[in-house]
């Protein structure tokens, strides 16, 4: 399934009256439209390999058919995505299941669709059916060394499987933890983990960054031996200039402040990147902005303000990547959907008048920094976000393509009504 | 302090280009931006008198001056805010804070401001100076008859209050709980505050309602005896036809999805009555639309929907109030924030192609749904709320006016900078 | 695998000297220990046929092996329970995983081991492989007419199956809900939903109660239509007098007071069962009393009060059943912990001094009321407990026997190392 | 008011059979006894100067009655309950309500009492009446210098007037923090505060310790500057060797899992003190154990094994403060049974198997893991806790001999009924 360029543009064509109106008028408005078109042009968010298939809960998976059953596949939605609102330039892979036979060849595809090699991501959470050792007991934490270096060599097997493909950067997400009060020695699971990153940090090229993703609970219910920023923070300082903190938008507390842990991960230099998605109780991997929009905006907020301090480009100073899981929506709708939520924040953050801001928090005028903020985030910003897809050769309106092309029955037309991908 | 008419024409001349561009916009996209701008002329909420003054935590209170200190002054701090929203007209008494010694005057001075008066509040949740026994340990949950006696007659008196003035509802909240284990017999506590809310009830003139208002917790912190929906709509089954439940925003456990149980009272027709306010962890008394303004937009969404099905007057239908608590902001300003925020919410719930969203939740599909409410909430509505303002004989801008007025140095210079007003 | 009589006996010997010394000191303490070993011995505790299997997350499931493949195999895994603790003298059935092949052989099976039917359990929340409409969107909740009926239809057949088995009572769990703003029309979720359960308890034979479970999320993330214990007890109560609330423990937001739903329940006379379990999070499915074990008492405090002051049996009451999910235990093991942790709350309960705590309410003393409370919670009763297990003939330690006869290593031997049984 | 030495004999003369029965039979069962009932002996919780008096919320204040209008007073009601439990034999200061006129002579008066000085506590979240700068928007994060600085040499000023009494540590409790997004820069906040600190901590001598408490939320209702103990670990590093985190257990987010902090804490060598309470919601400030005790169990557990680790002596390695505040207990009271769960808490932990859990946790048997903490907390230690206080001169049963002795009677007699201590 390919849209084909010109199907593109006439969907563009029938949209076009509507699109100039609504970007007239913000254009008029806003001081910096022009410098808010090329940010978000640039601006590229990841896909994982593992949201391209519908997802599921220990209850039950409901699969929507024409899944890829195949990194090819993969490669091919993503593809497919990025043509309609070239934003999605990226994968992020999942090893074991996405391990390239051919690397030369998965690159040359990767390379036709635009699409580069974001983080790569282990996997210590799952048996695998030749495994030798079980994580049913944790990973790098397990109080068995045998464990701990199978994880270890797995990371590290990741890592090479990443070189060959171009990525730079290896996520490191542990499941390690406990279900039950005295299960673990809390120091020797810390001791263990750190031992074991150490390791896997001196594998890593030194291009690459590692990032230690934390996560307050799930799948282990009483704790969790990377379980928020604090330690997470604490690995990443002891490891070494190339390991930072990566932040996922469902792996905290109820009613947690993460956009201020983003400043200070941001002021200690080691936010290393970001997993978006939407919750409401925990992990719940809903679509981005589907539940606090304006969460959304405000994190955005002090990443723009953030990065902007430390001089870092947005684009590439941080690594974007969406991590969801769509019980319910057609997978690639879902991705359309949760692109569409980032770019429109981020715009809405660049729009941010940081000056009258600074001014308003320096004179304590509270009302007014408010003022400020909502007045960024009140404006309909779309025509906005529409003309940077436009001009860089995307649909104005993704999801309508997407629908009018009946991609996804095409989908399962060549794949099948009843593949799975894998994934969660 | 009054500001004239005049003034606020000025006001809005100068700043008609700039709305003129953005009415004209928005109002050629919306296609019932009439009917909208109607609906919002005509909705009114109340502010409580409470909120007109500083509030303050157990750990302090800093007040800003120029507070109001008599029953007068809150009304014409009122009417000032209507004068500049043209949507504050009524006003929320409290008793004992309120006491008005000459109804007639209060009345003639409430009309002048265009104000009338909105549910009354009563309070049992303090112990004041002349008062006979104590609420230490509950008012209408209270083991000892006299205490509840005395609750129930203090709630008469205030019935009795705002009958005089011309309200016709009286809300009910109680702190009454427990901190610790076993302080209290659940059932009993139950079937006391029962008990004295049907005598209250009872002396309900015919043409009134009572409010039952749930909160979750604080003050006290193990148990409330009216704490959630639930309990509270257990109360208006058991009372009759003129109870009904109040949700305040910031009355619920973490998480809780707020705009479903506002349809689910809808449903059985025992929503009475609104209390707004924002929060991000408990009854935080935050500015309206300051922190989850989505969520606001849910819960109006669902209001208009559900007062739609039944046939209900959107102005009319329900108690509309503000209950907020400004710590850091001039009062005065967090107000007009807060009518704002609500009317934002209410025209985009407004905007709502209900007709969409049925279809896509008759096919299921979730993206679509998605799509509607979406498509609503990222319109920007703000001319539209302006104009409705603008025609009303409001200012396009109230907190402009406000600001550029100078009305707090005004009040201060009137009342003094170290008036507290009545509240918490 | 059976234990034998004469095993359980020696063991019991061994341990006696211990045993007798903790229970001559114990029973010349507690005033009434003579009448809280007769109610210990008589009260069972129901398992649930999907507690014998190591239970799962989303993220992966880590078998334990010995795991019954059978429902026969069920029925001697709860045998082999209730010969050690003589408490869990009940099964809980799921339909479609355990539809009995053989009523008769099967109801002559569970006799053999002292074991009766305790509630049927349907399953509207997964699509069997063989099933017509799926479920993805809901069941009883469902847009069409169609899924409705099949769901419906499901439940009828699964009160025949319990019919046929001498089961008297059918719980009813939904997971419908939503998983984003805008997907369900509440109000129609809900009618559908009552109008579904109506066809239900119509079918429902004249002896038997219906159990309205409520929970708050997961697996859908953004409304849950039978979701906390005011929603089940609007369903009960418009389905009629068979009709109660289920509260399980792990189905509430955080920090909810479940004692003080329990005891309104009872109030209401609409409590109807007990899903034990315990949690940190949401619905972590761990042992009972592992992680708050002082909320358990709490409950327990209600549970005794209030049926003693409904005249109500403890032992048949209401449906008493574990609802866990054992990941990384032994999920027999993990029984006998969970009804050994079911059992001390309930011996500490009914040593709870009702007298003094009635007193010290009535006189609003809140230290003395926790003094009583934690009078009966500090005091260690495991000597009452083990009493009255070994009076009725089981084991002073049914975990160390259990482990001492090597009862997991038989089973592998026996069943194998791969199997799973069905379950979550 | 004081209470005669031979008072307590007669109490405990008359309480000693039933005593001697318990502990016969604990100290028989119990290995370690005689090594637990020294360890009991030597710790000793301080009571701030602040728990003296009732509490109160944001809704109101009830006093009780007979609340020490003085530091001398307070002294002499810690005196009181040292005298009665024999473990409270220090007292935490908080400027500005206690500053010492004559420090000689409180000096002497506590010495009396067998008090020694703890923590002393600074304030900067409240306005004095002779204050220059206000607190309204923050201390040491204050965007104005000149704020910062006077909560500075309030700090300072504070550590004056501890080195006078013989204190050796400055708790440092910052409200800081914001209500609303927007009003804080989050970074310049940290950057401002950490300044400050740095300042402090250059006035602190050489023998001191700084604690760093962190507290989630409350006052502000948005961000928190110093908000989890992440940020706090991160100042106390920045600070140097004499700064320390201080944990409070009521300033967390629901569900956190504090054995875990405390546990990684001693790990850094950052751990320096422990305000103790118990909350269901927030900072419930409710009395030690009288909600979660289970919990206050665990993290005794790790602080038993990780001091251990560390070589640390429990009674003076960390400083261990009660945080309460009573409005519904008579104050003492509530200090009496806060004590006593303490130690209850802190014999079990002492009597846990290491070995045993140790064992388990290096073989992954969680449910034997479970057994050996279950163990522990299920054994009724009370009897060690008395024996202990007993042989150090206190009182078996000290709220009883509390009431007996009709001590607040007195109190009331002796200050007067409408006496309310400073505090919150």
């Amino acid at each position: 399934m390919e849209i084909e360029k010109y199907k593109i543009e006439e969907h563009n064509q029938a949209a076009s009256a509507a699109h100039k109106r609504a970007f007239d008028y913000i254009s008029g408005e806003v001081k910096n439209a022009q410098a808010i078109i090329d940010k978000l042009a640039a601006f590229q968010v990841a896909i994982p390999s593992w949201a391209l298939g519908t997802g599921g809960t220990r209850f039950g998976r409901f699969p929507g058919g024409g899944e890829p059953r195949s990194l090819e596949e993969k490669i091919e939605d993503i593809g497919l995505l990025h043509k309609l609102n070239q934003s999605s330039g990226a994968i992020s892979l999942h090893i074991p299941w996405d391990i390239p036979k051919n690397a030369s060849h998965i690159k040359a595809l990767a390379a036709q669709h635009g699409i580069r090699f974001d983080a790569m991501n282990s996997n210590t959470f799952q048996d695998q059916p030749d495994q030798q050792h079980s994580y049913k007991f944790g990973s790098l934490q397990h109080v068995k060394k045998e464990v701990r270096q199978q994880a270890i060599d797995h990371n590290i097997e990741v890592i090479n499987y990443g070189r060959e493909l171009g990525s730079d950067s290896l996520t490191v997400w542990l499941s390690d933890g406990s279900c039950f009060p005295g299960q673990l020695n809390f120091r020797q699971a810390f001791q263990h983990t750190l031992s074991g990153l150490q390791e896997i940090y001196a594998a890593l090229p030194s291009d690459w960054k590692m990032f230690v993703e934390y996560k307050a609970f799930e799948p282990n219910f009483y704790s969790t031996t990377v379980g928020d920023w604090g330690q997470s923070l604490l690995y990443a300082s002891k490891l070494g200039p190339k390991a930072y903190t990566l932040v996922d938008l469902g792996h905290h507390h109820p009613n947690v402040n993460i956009e201020q842990i983003v400043s200070l991960l941001l002021m200690e230099g080691k936010l290393g990147g970001f997993h978006f998605n939407d919750s409401k109780y925990g992990d719940d991997d809903l679509t981005v902005g589907a539940i606090k929009p304006y969460q959304l905006f405000l994190i955005f907020n002090e990443l723009v303000e953030g990065m902007d301090a430390r001089g870092m480009d947005h684009a590439t100073g941080l690594g974007w990547m969406i991590d969801a899981s769509h019980n319910v929506k057609d997978p690639l709708e879902d991705l359309l959907q949760s692109v569409e939520a980032i770019m429109i924040s981020y715009a809405q953050a660049l729009m941010v008048d940081r000056k009258k801001l600074q001014e308003a928090q320096e004179s304590n005028d509270v009302a007014a920094a408010q003022e400020v903020l909502q007045q960024a985030f009140r404006t309909d910003v779309r025509a906005l976000v529409a003309e940077a897809r436009l001009r860089a050769g995307g649909a104005l309106n993704p999801l309508g393509v997407y629908r009018a092309e009946k991609v996804r029955e095409h989908l399962i037309k060549e794949r099948g009504l009843k593949t799975v991908a894998t994934g969660l």
